[in-house]
């Protein structure tokens, strides 16, 4: 007797930094933003999200084989899917995609008459303070279409998945693209426009290392979500930013990128940065995700920099901070070594994950670049920077072979917490 | 035989604290501002500049009685008179007033033939971290113009005074009156409209308290003059802010101001705190002025405020930061001894100087004000506020007796360190 087909599918998907910030919302349901953005996506060989769905095919503890009842684990514990919530939403987005496939080929197994059973995990502890839902979006949406083979060859292309995904989290359809990605914000109020385009692929310019540098902060800042809709409500100078500042940036960035100008790629990201964390502090009552050690870094940054444009060498590091106090560094992968052996003497580690095999040492900056002031901001206790990951640009989301699954032969997960 | 006249002036001169910030300059030599400002000018009974001033009639110590040989001493050590510097410049300017009425009235002593001895003191410590520029270059306007008679039955009136001390010190012109004081930016290349105006006398609203929060900075911040035509270089929000905010918030908040309606006069004060800071970090690199105790300070404020409009009661405080992390708050008289209780619970002080004698102790939040969130900020240590000074809403310069003069009998400082 041959045994039911299997329709499983497991893929990963990268987290993404951007550089130009997505800060407000036009739609908060379709999730439109009120600016386009711009990010990194960084490599799934260091921080990813790792999903496994499979169609639950056999009805035997199903006494009603039609009735959807999708189920969903991350990290081993079981998440309720709310009805009209965002997952929810996605997936019922994902079905119709599927069904309008079986309606035009009718020798497809009908995978929209069975539930789902999706088990998602990341390889990075939520204690790395890094947002997990734009590759837990992005893993989810890339799984599902694998299994529902919502391909370009079946006239669904990745901009059209990246238009689901932003209906799940908004900055998770930057997640779809490997490289450097652009979220444009669209005009359309049904948001079909508002779509991730790639502006060039990770191989376009390989070299971009990421710093994080995962800073403690004793007090949870404010949501992000909450956070952007106070900005839109109160803030004056947002307004400005929207109409007269973004739309230049996301031109010179782009620019930027296609011609691996670091210099400008610097300027511009630091520039987002700090006006994003300006238009979050002209919020009322203000929003702070900066802290002393960010700011910290943001001098030490600037310090470094300002020697080397100095000593006519450029820019040497760019810094971000998204809606914590953590800072992202973006470093050429010529300077990456001296830039980690600076950032660990200012603030050093008890033990630093090298997966780059540089064999970083704290040392004197004096060594380094001509002119730098060593005293811009004094060497930091350990702890104040609790923990540094390396690592790059990196490709999209990536389909991974049954192997990998998270779900065992009954569609459970094999790890249940 | 009579002994020589002594022409001799001793003024005070108060401190004011913007509640709309002074940022940019136009024109930086005659110190013409990008925006109209507005500020409180505090109590001289508690803190104040002190300045005497005479004219130097004795020719016997001086080959050539022509000769204007100005000496400036503050704090007891004497500081050189540089030719083209600000202060020469004022003085220049007043000579030249004194000079005009010596030639309409020539029964008037013709004091421009003679050097003047200039000798002033604060009474704050410049660990107070409160900026001395304004109430001491305000002082001396107000102590050579009373020695030399230019006053309103003259045909000099305080705005005409302001307009000099503007030239010294920027924000000095707002110092030149009490109460509640605009500085009108003006329109003119040659800076003759660019004066302080009275808003309101303090006796229109004489219940306003200040509480100076002294914040300890280990590091001291991009000093003002540098950082604010380093944010006209390169903000991009500040010509929103410049063109957009400030004039119409200038309007609101004379109006709070006319109207005591300290809501309304809460709600600017704090918007334009945010939105100064906001351009700071909108500048590249960027300039911080607040650090983690600032920021908690506001968190604190934002609280009390919330619920307690929750309440239905209204503000209690509105905090502003000027160009360092020192906090003050405005609050009515009426709710002063409870967001004192509320301050030093937060911030413990080894002493407190009580100069209103309300014996206020550390209290809890909720005995106060229902529904505040007493886990908002962590309660900090003795020191992370290093001093409080309370004080309220104060007169413009005073003219003092000759007892109280800064200059002994030969017009050397009674004092000299």
């Amino acid at each position: 007797m041959a045994s039911d087909p299997v329709y499983e599918a497991t893929c990963t998907a990268p987290v993404n930094i951007a550089v130009v910030k997505y800060w407000g919302k036009r739609d908060t349901t379709l999730i439109l933003p009120t600016n386009s953005s711009l990010s990194v996506t960084l490599s799934q060989d260091h921080l990813r999200s790792l999903t496994s769905a499979r169609c639950i095919t056999t009805t035997s503890n199903n006494s009603n084989a039609n009735a959807v009842a999708d189920r969903l684990w991350l990290n081993g514990h079981e998440e309720e899917i709310q009805q009209g919530g965002r997952t929810h939403r996605c997936l019922a987005e994902l079905r119709q995609m599927r069904k309008d496939l079986e309606s035009r080929d009718s020798s497809l197994p009908k995978l929209t008459d069975f539930a789902l059973h999706i088990a998602s995990e990341n390889n990075f502890p939520t204690a790395a303070g890094l947002a997990s839902s734009a590759s837990g979006l992005s893993a989810l949406i890339a799984t599902i279409s694998t299994l529902y083979a919502l391909l370009p060859e079946n006239g669904v292309s990745v901009s059209d998945l990246s238009r689901v995904a932003r209906q799940g989290s908004g900055s998770a359809c930057r997640s779809m693209f490997g490289g450097y990605v652009a979220w444009d914000m669209g005009t359309r109020d049904d948001g079909h426009d508002s779509v991730a385009v790639e502006v060039a692929p990770a191989s376009h310019w390989p070299d971009l290392h990421a710093l994080i540098l995962v800073v403690s902060d004793k007090k949870k800042g404010t949501p992000s979500t909450a956070g952007m809709q106070r900005t839109v409500a109160t803030s004056d100078l947002l307004k400005h930013r929207i109409d007269h500042v973004v739309p230049a940036r996301m031109d010179r960035i782009s620019t930027a990128i296609r011609n691996r100008d670091f210099d400008q790629f610097a300027i511009e990201t630091m520039a987002d940065s700090n006006q994003f964390h300006a238009v979050c502090l002209d919020t009322q009552p203000p929003i702070f995700y900066l802290n002393d050690v960010s700011r910290a870094v943001i001098q030490l940054v600037a310090e470094l920099n300002r020697a080397s444009v100095d000593a006519g060498k450029g820019y040497l590091a760019a810094y971000t901070y998204d809606a914590g106090p953590n800072a992202v560094l973006y470093v050429r992968e010529r300077d990456v070594k001296l830039v980690l052996e600076l950032v660990l003497r200012y603030f050093p580690q008890q033990t630093f994950d090298d997966p780059f095999h540089l064999g970083p040492e704290p040392a004197a900056a004096s060594s380094f670049v001509q002119g730098f002031n060593a005293a811009v901001i004094p060497e930091h206790e350990v702890g104040a920077v609790a923990r540094i990951i390396h690592t790059k640009v990196g490709d999209g989301p990536r389909v991974l072979s049954s192997d990998e699954s998270l779900l065992n032969g009954e569609g459970m997960p094999k790890s249940l917490v």
